[in-house]
């Protein structure tokens, strides 16, 4: 498969997404096989990151970006099409047209208690 | 400040949001002060995304989501609000209000050539 690769080392590739939302998106994608992050080892997944904090501001100055996101998709209902694991570097425009769509209700200021349960729950599952 | 906390180390806290897009949404924050990623070394970087990674199931199992974002906004152009880095981990839902909000003519394919000349640029400036 052709690709624009601005990045390759023994564990990840770095290639411009061919559905840029923005120009300049770039995808970050570990060489061996994996859906998700949660079949990912932290080692891994740190160098994945690290790679992109590496990469990002030569993105953000190859297209003159005003800041960017970083971001993954881990399973069909938060948004993740391509089943292999890849994180986004994208650069934003002050004017652009990408965005996060929000709950109808937010931002709501959560009660202290509520979050203190579900911390609890957190906490008893790591 | 009180918080709800979930995790702490030498180097980084996670607690949850007191502003949540959904139930269980946690932040993952360095303890030393930086605005964001393009302030953070890469081994810092790299250990935020570990933690995320080893945390992310549990913020899932806990509130019994269907999957879940990772992401990190830097600049105001990318929807950053609070200029101390911190990566969201968010529980996703099958149902939920959020999402992604694209450019009206996504998804487009970009040609091999334009693609190529971005990539050549960020190379450039690695």
């Amino acid at each position: 498969m052709p690709g624009s690769f601005v990045y390759e080392d023994d564990r990840a590739v770095a290639f411009l997404d061919v559905y840029p939302v923005n120009s300049g998106h770039t995808l970050v994608v570990p060489k061996t096989h994996m859906a998700d992050l949660r079949d990912c080892p932290p080692d891994l997944a740190a160098h994945l990151f690290a790679v992109s904090t590496r990469l990002a501001p030569a993105v953000v100055a190859a297209v003159e970006a005003d800041g960017f996101n970083v971001w993954t998709a881990n399973g069909r209902a938060a948004g993740q099409t391509v089943f292999h694991l890849h994180l986004h570097i994208l650069p934003r425009f002050t004017t652009d047209a990408f965005g996060f769509r929000f709950p109808d209700d937010y931002p709501r200021e959560a009660e202290r208690a509520e979050l203190d349960a579900v911390a609890a729950r957190i906490i008893s599952q790591v």
